[in-house]
């Protein structure tokens, strides 16, 4: 990884001859299309956040995504319960900090979330910004920074937490804090489409299950997103025929579409 | 607004260049859809219900919206909570009184909502009638009476409620009692499509984000969906390329789309 | 019924000349596709589970369908209140045991349910093993068998419950233990498009709102669905647009699109 660039083509065949089985904790807004986007990546989808099924559910999945989007305290707690079992199972899991910097409920528990452990924090410019302590707060889910702004707050970030941040936006930059990957291509007509980070944050998941290393891992889910965002604006007329159009690029992505996205930064 | 009728063009206009930050505590069926609304239409949708960050999300967002599609008693306390902060501070707000008649929980829940101030109430016909206490109770979510129908009752509960209520049907009522007006336009395949009304409750509270008038915002977003559906109908198959065409067509709208929608009734 | 084989084209018209009310507890990610799926056959969804309004919702229901997808503590709750009044009023009620097997609590919860009469139960194949007491566990949502395999299951799981088992798969069976139905058609593209076969199980407590008879409803319901994938397939590009042309094909279903599909097994 480190001299090598990760190869999107090879992964997502592994992951198609393998499908891993991710398990979710999201928003209500995003279960829907994380689910359709996970399938049409050929991963297999779990929508579960019992805490009575926790222990068992995290044992056979690959991997955990846990999103704040639409969080309550009962939720927060389920979230942390899971967490509690993928730290004792080593099962690498993924932080989604939504609208984290929009209140202060929601940034302390993305922070606090963000400091037990997850291989990959996937979020906006804002969202990153807010947990680094850095931000100026963000308004809802939509950033009020272009994503090469929160850089170096991703950078410390990510050398803080130990972990891979993986920053969305015009151009998505994955880091470690040492190194960084920037991958390009996608539409801004995705930002006109609800919950398409939230569904990325579970791509991740996805990739986490074909990928040990955190950082190719993010940038290569970013890779398939962008590719298929890519082939999707060609086809669209407005955000609900890309939507579409999206989820069946994820479906027939070929190795063309994903070739030179990921990049040294 | 007395003399004149509001202009759906220039507040789309107006919306767009600077997008509202809309909080939505809305059913669990609703929330995909009505936040690609609110991205359609060009505003900034923020689906939070949680008590813990009441406070801090309705001070920095233009307005409110509630709608009771799923509630249960947790929801109702969050509902509540958001109007007290929403009553505190000012901002305008919606309430969607989804299948009110079909159990007296609902209406009850409904009725006391109707009671806290609302800039706007939207509904279709027997839910406004339920609340009114005019009707024989709706079943569900479906309208057992014509908008026209309910044009009485309406006009009662708005002066009783001092808001205004906007009634969805083949033809949509806005009014406060005194003034009614009439917004045109749209397809029957809309009724095939579930949680459009509720997303149209969402695109209220959006206008409101532009026009403080509860009657001309009221019509205003009517008119928007109005356009979309009356676009997308010429170019749909069926319920479901009805639902893509209609929020591809918001987000393409056009000033001659908008023409002539809104009459005084 | 047991010399004939039911009517899907005829049923069809009968429900739509007479909506049927359904009202679904069903989970976070089923809803919207279910609800829009039921429009599109022609009834009337009403997604609620407020225990506070399960006695009146479910008296003017023709039917009640609960699915475990999302299952939390206060959902398992509500759906065993719910199938208390079901009880008492005779309202014929579906359970889909999503995951089962996936997780003790989750094997549980739907084995419990199982013994409270359901007319039909609706799973995979996976699902209908794990609840027989027959099976190595599934995976998540998918199944890791076929449907054939679960045909011994299902019938001696119909005999037990003294009801009907529908798995579906790429032949789906209807079995009441003694008689089983074959039906076939639909599209492999199915399996990647989420939770149609939670909207399924809807559309069975559709088909028994003009079906008494259990195996035949549950032939029907499969019929419709199975009919509208075959015409969805020949159009769609991927689950994106699977998924929209089988609403539209539900919506637009033709007698010929209908025969023989049901057949005795």
């Amino acid at each position: 990884m480190t001299e090598n660039l990760p190869d999107p083509w090879a992964s997502l065949q592994a992951l198609r001859a393998e499908p891993p089985l991710v398990q979710n904790i999201t928003n209500f807004v995003a279960m829907d299309l994380a689910a359709n986007v996970l399938l049409a990546l050929g991963a297999s989808p779990a929508m579960a956040h019992a805490p009575e099924e926790a222990e068992e559910f995290v044992k056979i999945s690959s991997s955990l995504t846990i999103n704040i989007g639409t969080l309550t305290g009962d939720w927060v707690k389920a979230m942390h319960k899971a967490v509690d079992v993928a730290e004792r199972t080593g099962t690498p899991w993924v932080l989604d900090p939504v609208a984290a910097g929009a209140t202060s409920y929601r940034t302390r528990v993305a922070s606090d979330l963000s400091t037990r452990g997850p291989a990959v924090i996937r979020g906006n410019a804002s969202e990153i910004m807010a947990i680094a302590g850095s931000g100026s707060g963000g308004r809802g889910v939509d950033s009020l920074a272009e994503s090469f702004e929160a850089l170096d707050a991703a950078k410390a970030l990510a050398a803080d937490r130990k972990c891979v941040v993986l920053i969305t936006g015009a151009v998505d930059y994955a880091t470690n804090g040492r190194q960084t990957l920037a991958i390009e291509g996608g539409s801004p007509l995705a930002t006109r489409v609800t919950a398409l980070g939230c569904a990325l944050t579970c791509s991740v998941g996805a990739a986490l299950g074909v990928e040990k290393n955190p950082l190719a891992a993010s940038a290569l889910a970013a890779s398939w997103f962008n590719a298929a965002g890519t082939r999707a604006a060609r086809l669209a007329g407005g955000p609900a025929s890309f939507r579409s159009a999206f989820l069946d690029a994820l479906y027939n992505l070929e190795e063309g579409d994903l070739a030179d996205l990921i990049k040294a930064a």
